[in-house]
């Protein structure tokens, strides 16, 4: 058979084809600095170029995975030697912004906060936002249906994607290249692609939805004793804000003194309580909105739900309160979960999982955080010993969702990492539908193969 | 071959199947008084019984067409003599709201009226809503992606949809009930079956999300003298009420003479005005949320933009405002369509239609409306002559999308009436693929055949 790296060669040449050994100067990703292992490593500069690449790789019965940013935690993107690996790093243009439509055309290798920083600089939001937008791309975000922390305002990136570009395994390019909110023309093709974490086709370019920058950015970091306080003013500021509520994000004192400290973060608190919210809101009416917010604050103060509030005076001030949530890195290394269930059974969920813990090991230790009102915690085990205990660890937190109508991935896919547990999260007949989804779209288990479903 | 309907009569009971003869007492469609015709029509009274009652079509290659409501204008529910028909009449739950997740689980029968009403009473806005909102099921809406009034704010149906069970062609249950807002575990089957007009599947229960009832609701009606300044004014309230802007409904001044003077509604004008406005904000502080949308609406009046604005003072003349929008009848007959297209195309749009259209005929009359945020325009085609002019029509007001980024149906769907014309909107790989997806979930075609695809 000839070498695919040859022929892909050959038709694109060198700036496009990054052949094994130059390849091996890459790392395998942000959480992994060994060496990248594929053949090699194509970066289309169109639609046209990858549809003929993957042409090429079709015929030659070539395996092919993409990456973005590699930023992500399931080994979605993982290669092995005998891959191809596709890159959109070359296509990275916003190729149009309307402004009276409020969408923005962009290619699938843009950077998350390159996106982000053009749009605001027309006077736009581009509303997904998440820990890794210095590196991750939009294909990726699109590919593994990002989330992070303004889903409760704005939904996930199925929900900000109009319309959209991809191309299949052998070639076809399928182009639902929608502007509009409405469009019922049938089958809602896009959604295939959305989420599917590169297994049933590449994502090349993107109708997305901007939303008006905010003008007003109210922020908090407040104290509960309880889930429940937790939980009621949630309720309160979704109910009292009228959607301007755009953050809510809950961290355990376990996590909380975890990254907090000397040689940390320093704590805004003089005390130490089980739970702690930040909280913010973005309006269009400031002197309004500040008053508003804070009243809410202040009324739960009052009811005895808040029991220590802060609110920052100045936007470094606020990027401190936000870095305990967003840098953790101090509480690494550690098994990271991403697990979603009900608001309402989210402190059985955490009292089975101390207990489960501590019958493991007795030097088990866990750090939980989230963003409750989308349903999703983030958790941290350790002690991490090179994955020597994964597989406790993980049955122990997958375990422990038995029965709470829970996911074992709110929002970081499956990947290789989640795909032994997915029988927890979907049943026989969802599975079959899946297999015979990637059977109609991918024949051959070409794009991304052992990712999701074998 | 054994007759189907004794099968499912001796097995179900004629409570829960209706006989040809009886059947014949129903209408064909809320648009349609001529008897429904079929071979019967099943009633399960559960999942359970629905999937026998498929299993025993499929082992039969017996067709099934599924009605809800029957208020589609597309022919999306249309039976023959030679159909079974599913309704979902008996599985009218409401099974459960939780206040605290914000989420209720509904059977696929209930009336959208009742569960936005029953949701009201335990303090929750149901978002999705439009005219047909007191015969239409939460079934229908989930098949048709429904949209209406509020996309602007809460988007179509399938951003309310959280988790789902549908019943393939053959019986199999596909359960995907997700409670949260984030659960990316795999692909997203619920897509598959939102918006697919029963032809992959039928819903039987969804999972929806609901949102805080809204406290305050601000209302105008006001006048501009050009579509620019419309959008300008669309652009504005965007930006100025952060989020809480739920309609924005316009009417071209061809629409609005259309429905008001005598034996019509009245208008609250006392000049006539090229173009119309329905705005309305819902949100949580009354007194601080009107003063802001007066404000706004003064801030048009000072920019020229709006030149004639009516405020209502009471709910029976806000009700009054939103009639000359929701209740056309006299207005019709007329060829009613339902197209999608950028706001920035909307007039060379509308020029391009007046001009075809006169060129078509002397009398030929157009009336526009719609969703323009939405990018959806509503339009009626007069003379109608039962039916005598419809492919002339439909081929002036689909042929003038060409070259504007549009699409032939922004809510209504494809059903049997715009099937000839999707290839306008999608192109052959796309239509592909769709016809991929309809063997895969269903080899037989034998669910809704013959609609969106053949």
């Amino acid at each position: 058979m000839t070498d695919v790296t040859q022929v892909l060669a050959d038709e694109f040449g060198s700036t496009a084809v990054v052949d094994a050994k130059r390849l091996r100067e890459r790392a395998t990703s942000y959480w992994d600095s060994s060496p990248t292992e594929a053949k090699c490593l194509v970066r289309p500069e169109s639609t046209e170029q990858l549809s003929q690449a993957l042409r090429i790789c079709h015929q030659h019965g070539q395996t092919v995975v993409t990456q973005g940013g590699l930023t992500g935690i399931v080994q979605g993107a993982a290669s092995t030697p005998g891959d191809v690996i596709v890159s959109l790093e070359r296509m990275t243009e916003i190729e149009s912004v309307d402004a009276v439509d409020g969408v923005a055309t962009v290619q699938a290798g843009a950077i998350l906060q390159s996106v982000q920083e053009q749009m605001a600089s027309q006077g736009f939001l581009f509303p997904v936002d998440f820990g890794a937008r210095g590196s991750c791309t939009i294909g990726g975000a699109v590919a593994t249906n990002a989330g992070g922390i303004n889903v409760l305002r704005y939904g996930m990136m199925r929900n900000v994607v109009l319309g959209l570009e991809a191309v299949l395994a052998d070639g076809t390019v399928i182009s639902s290249m929608n502007q509009m909110l409405k469009n019922n023309t049938g089958y809602d093709l896009k959604q295939l692609f959305i989420g599917s974490e590169g297994t049933l086709g590449i994502v090349t370019r993107v109708v997305v939805r901007l939303f008006p920058l905010p003008v007003s950015r109210d922020t908090a970091m407040f104290a509960c004793e309880s889930f429940e306080a937790v939980a009621r003013q949630l309720g309160s500021l979704k109910a009292n804000l009228a959607g301007t509520l755009s953050a809510f994000e809950v961290m355990w004192g376990s996590y909380f003194n975890a990254v907090t400290g000397p040689g940390a973060h320093a704590s805004p608190f003089e005390h130490d309580y089980p739970f702690y919210v930040i909280a913010e809101a973005e309006g269009a009416n400031p002197d309004v909105d500040a008053e508003r917010f804070q009243r809410l604050l202040e009324q739960g103060m009052e009811s005895g739900d808040i029991v220590d509030a802060i609110l920052p005076k100045s936007e470094s001030e606020r990027r401190a309160l936000w870095n305990i949530r967003e840098e953790f890195d101090v509480a690494l290394p550690a098994y990271l979960y991403d697990v979603s269930l009900p608001i309402r059974h989210m402190e059985t969920y955490v009292a089975r999982l101390k207990k489960r813990l501590a019958d493991w090991r007795s030097d088990a230790v866990f750090e939980v955080f989230g963003h409750i009102a989308d349903g999703n915690l983030h958790i941290f085990v350790k002690p991490y010993a090179d994955g020597e205990h994964h597989a406790a660890s993980d049955e122990i937190v997958y375990g422990c969702l038995e029965g709470l109508d829970g996911s074992i991935s709110a929002e970081h896919g499956i990947g290789i990492d989640k795909k032994s547990w997915l029988h927890l999260s979907r049943d026989d007949d969802e599975l079959e539908l899946m297999r015979g989804l990637k059977r109609l779209l991918d024949p051959g288990n070409l794009l991304n193969p052992g990712k999701i479903i074998d």
